[in-house]
């Protein structure tokens, strides 16, 4: 009996690297499936379709929509954003836990859609440390600085929509952290109704001298 | 500033080794304080007041009903059994965890009145071995047998009540994993929400440009 993959949402800051923390873990345990977004913008030098993101046209991001293919999405900045759900339930079916990066928005899509879904949230360790990353090396236009700490304004609105936090101070500590807040869903009651219902059925067949 | 403790109650089976998973979980952690019940049962050979239990006077007791000293109680064999709530509440202001064993009913009291402790299940690895554990080595006699069975099957309902539970298979790890069930809980976003509120504001100052 293979019990289900778990969804796994994780959410946080830009700069707070969850991207960092994700490969990681990835790459220490195998539990894991990264679920890739399908995208309408356009592929950045070096990043491959399929890997980075699926990338497509508008046309045919309307028809993934229209045929319900994707299980949550949103439009920035001009472009969809989304998540196929085909590779998400193949690898629940089969056992793996998949996570999802994607951004409040869409974590409350998933969370209404799956409720047992995990929803994980990345912290700084603290506020001036996220303004140290954001700000950069001295690098960037005050223009790209001050969107960068507007959306980290925005990020903040909905934290307490998550279910459990975790602080990106060291990362190795974080990456176990992480795995161990998913692993632990695996002994949710709701996660073995099958076990228990057959526990039950054959502790009262004894008491009837079974 | 110190996080408040978790409230832990521990249910499960008789036979299923509650009470030594929860001696070496003691033993081997620091943070663990375990409740010791108030009861009006007389004291066993070898029980010594305040460390197996309270005991009281059927009156005794009935004064701490009427004081609300007791988070629950609950009536078994013609006595009474309940949690004391001054030492519950005193370690979990000490940012300790504290542990309870209790059965179903009490643990249902325990939800509705603080909604953040952590409900636990001690499953056995199968019905066939508690009922080698109940049935013993052959020195009970048909009667105790059959209460302890006709107990069990009681107290198979209700597990859809908790929040985990836990295959007490081998004990060491049934020990690791109590302990990482219970840690997690540090990390539930209810839990930190002064944390949160305070990277938030100092965020949502930067975009200001302060």
């Amino acid at each position: 009996m293979i019990q289900k993959g778990i969804l796994v949402v994780v959410s946080g800051f830009s700069g707070v690297g969850k991207g960092t923390l994700m490969k990681k873990l990835v790459e220490k345990y195998d539990d894991y499936a990264l679920s890739i977004s399908a995208t309408t913008r356009d592929p950045r030098e070096g990043e491959t379709d399929g890997r980075e993101y699926f990338f497509h046209t508008k046309e045919e991001f309307q028809k993934m929509i229209d045929q319900e293919e994707l299980v949550e999405y949103a439009s920035y900045c001009d472009n969809f954003y989304g998540t196929p759900k085909k590779y998400v339930e193949d690898q629940m079916r089969q056992g793996r836990d998949v996570i999802l990066e994607i951004e409040i928005q869409g974590a409350l899509k998933i969370k209404a859609k799956y409720p047992d879904a995990l929803l994980l949230f990345v912290m700084p360790p603290s506020a001036a440390e996220l303004k140290e990353r954001l700000v950069g090396r001295g690098t960037e236009t005050e223009e790209v600085i001050a969107a960068r700490l507007k959306r980290a304004s925005e990020e903040s609105d909905g934290m307490e929509a998550y279910d459990y936090m975790l602080v990106n101070d060291r990362l190795e500590e974080c990456v176990e952290q992480m795995h161990t807040l998913i692993s632990a869903q695996r002994h949710r009651v709701n996660r073995n109704l099958e076990f228990i219902e057959k526990i039950r059925t054959e502790v009262k067949r004894f008491t009837k001298g079974e």
